[in-house]
């Protein structure tokens, strides 16, 4: 390409790139040719002017071919992916992946690390000792097709161009834009190589969407991206709440520990509700089932039998975990102190912000702030409460892991500034979770 | 300052900056703190969410401060500046410069290059062999004692913010912003010293500004800009029309040769009622004349006694030129060819589309498509004939000036494309060169 200077001006005039010109400033970015600010000028002026459906798609279409593509045809069995948008206290990939590769599907999944206030995958499975993310494609499959379960960091041949762009974003204040999320999601994924795919949008104040507008534009734009792609991709989405934590665990050992006491069949309500529901919508999208209601059974019983924690193990093992750590949480990272907070009020709880409390945990070194950060895997936030508890003044709000005192007791200080009390009347009902559902 | 990011943000969200980020901002960029990539998305926000009246203050106070600021406090006299945005033909500071000096103001002016279409007062002068606007801050400053007229190119430690920022705008799409526009010349001649200032708006198709509104409304911010300063600039402003060339002559030894005609009074009527009415308006905005009416009897009869023409030679002389090439243009650059574009067609010619001539004289290699081009002072055009002349078949539309019998053919069909004919009934009323005026 000899210059992107006209694609940067027609973006600001808020004209329609064509498909070819979008391949090509691609192409070029990925082969070096395009200077970071004449990139960084084209992201904001898409941020600002927008792009129409044609033009998301030709983006998305170029970066999922920046790359390798992902063959995953010797695996035999209906292979789903799953995607969350990100929140607090969101390990449901964690039981998700367990319960449907336990009810007959495959889940070879390349996941992401945390970033800000909502964690990441790759980050809660390697507080397992000894447990893996980096697996070359060979193994990857292997694993996939031995297991049935896999997570595995993303490749970096992947999608390339994703890196380069978001690289960029991050830095430029280009990371707000719907299609500019959409393509870099659903890139990923088209380059992955499933022909089924499940996306839970988050929405509420811990999400990046905050509003439902929002999101619905959000999964809307990504299940059309799918459905277009070539080879078509099965997706199907949902909406669901992130304004209270998902859970009570935040923080990565935590979120293992609950992650695998769901798969117990004794986890927490809304965990529990969100995963069979996601992976319900997983078997619709593989085709395994007809709807959600009918899969039901068959997950239940995977883990009132143990299979789906089984599962579990078996994909630790196979990428180099220690099995006993899904058995025995005492393998698993401990914090050195374990901070009790106690309600000083007593009432209702009518907010507990997820957004203040994923900062928390970022602040006790559960998460990251920026990229490349190292983290702590033991420490985070247990709650004792959520919303629609009755708290009576002694009642223990929550538990902070932390290494110091110092720092537990700015979690437990953060925790109360997170909570809100009214006297139970006149509040509004709860919001249910999974706000909307887009079917394959 | 830490970072640009929250100020990337904020103009991406519409939100108005303080003067204190835009100052910080300013400072950083100066320094080299900011990398490319972040101030082109930033710039791409402000194109496309503008900034207000304080907040375009901000950025030219602190872009007049990013350097040195030239104290002309020495030099005894009204000291007036002058600037024209920029047109195809337009050689006025050749012959203003001259008048206003010859009738009692001090002309100090850091004048620019061409680019594009529309040429730069620098490349015309020097055409003039020997001549060089290469002068530092001393001589410059002499000249404007001794000579009261005194064209240099810019400093390079005056407003060096504007140096950066405009190489970065040239690349990344982001030139078209009133703000930016309006702060970049401000800057610059807010820097440059000059008490009293008149600029000259050019709109029409051979201008940056196309529509009258966007001309008034830089016209507007630039006076206001000044007004405001510290200390205030007494500011006045003329949009002029650009649809057809000024004058005759296009290409830069070829406007020399015009510009000395007009000071003789032998001028194109455009090119000399121009030039009148802004040096009436340099005196008025200077203190020495109340109207441009007052002014005009000794501006004439400067150009009657040969008194203008005069302080063009003597200024020639002090910057190295030779000023036996202003009575004998036979010692300025000629090219090899000159040749003649007879009209095809009879009728009234209704349009000379200025842009198109601008472009065939780069073409013709009298200006640059990018910073830093060689020009050639020696060809260009010259026209035959002007919006409303009566041509006949045979008639000569244009003088080609070129070094090659190939380049004097593209340049002659250019020539024949940049017009339009009629048959003179019906025909809109010529425009007024003068579309409007700002008094100070």
């Amino acid at each position: 390409m000899h210059s992107i200077l006209p694609l940067i001006e027609a973006k600001r005039d808020g004209h329609a790139l064509g498909a070819a010109d979008i391949a090509a400033l691609i192409g070029a970015v990925v082969r070096g040719e395009v200077p970071d600010y004449q990139l960084a000028a084209w992201l904001m002026a898409v941020v600002l002017r927008g792009m129409d459906a044609a033009e998301t798609a030709a983006l998305t279409d170029a970066m999922a071919h920046s790359g390798v593509r992902l063959d995953l045809s010797r695996i035999a069995g209906p292979i789903v992916d799953k995607h969350s948008t990100g929140g607090v206290g969101d390990k449901t990939t964690l039981v998700v992946g367990p319960l449907a590769a336990a009810t007959g599907l495959v889940v070879a999944k390349m996941s992401g690390r945390g970033l800000g206030h909502t964690g990441g995958t790759l980050d809660k499975l390697e507080s397992i000792p000894g447990l893996t993310v980096d697996l070359d494609t060979e193994r990857f499959i292997r694993h996939a097709e031995h297991v049935g379960l896999v997570i595995a960091g993303q490749s970096a041949d992947l999608a390339p161009a994703d890196r380069i762009l978001y690289a960029l974003r991050d830095v430029t204040g280009t990371v707000p834009s719907l299609p500019l999320i959409a393509a870099s999601i659903m890139s990923k994924k088209l380059a992955a190589g499933a022909r089924a795919i499940v996306l839970d949008v988050k929405v509420g104040k811990g999400a990046f969407m905050t509003d439902l507008a929002a999101a619905r534009a959000l999964a809307g734009t990504m299940v059309a991206l799918g459905r277009a792609a070539d080879p078509p991709r099965r997706v199907a989405a949902l909406i669901s709440a992130m304004d209270e934590p998902l859970g009570f665990a935040i923080g990565n050992a935590l979120e293992v520990r609950e992650a695998v006491q769901t798969l117990r069949g004794t986890g927490p309500d809304d965990l529990t509700a969100l995963s069979l529901e996601l992976a319900g919508l997983m078997h619709v999208a593989g085709g395994t089932y007809a709807t959600v209601d009918e899969a039901r059974p068959a997950l239940l019983e995977a883990i009132r039998s143990g299979q789906a924690l089984e599962r579990l193990k078996r994909m630790v093992e196979a990428q180099g975990g220690d099995p006993r750590a899904i058995d025995d949480d005492g393998r698993l990272p401990r914090a050195a102190i374990v901070h009790a907070v106690p309600s000083e009020r007593a009432g209702v709880l009518t907010t507990v912000d997820a957004r203040a409390l994923g900062d928390a945990a970022v602040a006790l070194g559960a998460g990251r702030r920026v990229k490349g950060e190292a983290i702590d895997p033991a420490v985070g936030i247990v709650l004792g409460a959520k919303v629609g508890s009755a708290v009576s003044i002694g009642d223990t709000l929550a538990w902070v892991h932390a290494h110091s005192a110092a720092a537990a007791e700015a979690g437990a200080a953060a925790v109360r500034a997170a909570m809100r009390f009214g006297d139970g009347h006149g509040a509004a009902p709860p919001r249910p979770l999974v706000r909307e559902t887009i079917l394959p």
